[in-house]
């Protein structure tokens, strides 16, 4: 078995991606197919929570990957954002991206971040992470210049922004974790893989 | 005065600039010639607290460059790293490098980041932002395997360390803002330039 059979990443996310690359993990990527935004609405429907929803998804995906890898550490990963109790999917396109931060403005949402891992299809760790980000009363014109500057790589993201960008410039306080701001609690994912002896010490 | 005229960054750092940058500023790089690890030592033996050796040292950067450019708004900052009270500098070669990530082992440090706004010679804005993060007991072929991988580019920061690389593998928690690990808290500096009318609203 090579390192990259042994550890699989879940999830279609190129950003995911470039974080675990970054930290020097190796790995295979093997997106599941899951219907994120219908299992999203379908429990927010029903009331459950967003940090709930958040870890679901998350597992879901590691489970269906779990399934045709049973023998790699799978990990699962999904963000949810929530704005006074609303929870808002990625934008479908780039109207939809623009009336989304036209909500945010001026008011704070949250980003929850899950992380899991399974191994021959059992849940054998998982860990969520909330960061609060402070929208600013920014104006129409630096609006319209962020959605024409950023063009469709805001559709990749459910907050429709990228904090290491120009999407720095929305915002007038971030608190919480920088690498779950980009939906991945990386350092605490490190940690459970490292006790299992997946990465060295 | 073009818009490189008005914002002026009066430090050498790669990194600063590059957060600059990415944020969607334009600016120009003229870094002030002043002794850092001279008035760090000076300062730090007679007792004068980490923040306020920081900040002196971001006002001195800015108040030099403030002088050859009375017009500009100039961006001074420092980062300082605190240890169990001692203060670190920027590691000279890659031996001190590894020496000072070995005393960071098992242990808590603070990054303090002080950033100040001069114009006219006078200082109109001044922040400090500290992090703290929680390496974990690494082995030392983690140690030997990091040093190798990231080489030269370590001597450019006082830790001896890029969170957003290989490095991440060093920690096991980091509490604060992302922007300040990198040496320059770009949200509080953003909101006063927007005060100023020097950055768009």
């Amino acid at each position: 078995m090579t390192a990259g059979e042994r550890l699989v990443l879940a999830s279609a996310s190129r950003v995911r991606s470039w974080v675990l690359e970054n930290a020097g993990l190796v790995f295979d990527v093997d997106p599941a197919d899951v219907d994120e935004n219908a299992i999203k609405q379908d429990m927010s429907s029903q009331g459950v929570a967003a940090e709930a929803i958040a870890m679901t998804l998350a597992e879901k995906k590691a489970q269906v990957v779990s399934m045709r890898r049973p023998q790699a550490w799978v990990i699962g990963a999904d963000q949810v954002l929530v704005l006074e109790n609303r929870i808002f999917d990625k934008p479908a396109d780039m109207k939809e991206a623009a009336s989304h931060l036209r909500q945010f403005r001026g008011r704070s949402h949250d980003l929850i971040s899950a992380v899991c891992v399974t191994r021959e299809q059992h849940l054998v760790w998982r860990h969520t992470e909330t960061v609060t980000l402070h929208v600013r009363e920014y104006s129409d014109t630096f609006l319209e210049k962020y959605l024409s500057k950023s063009g469709n790589s805001l559709l990749d993201s459910v907050g429709a922004y990228r904090l290491e960008g120009l999407g720095a410039q929305l915002f007038s306080r971030v608190d919480g974790d920088y690498f779950s701001v980009l939906g991945l609690p990386l350092l605490p994912l490190l940690g459970f893989l490292r006790g299992q002896g997946v990465i060295a010490l």
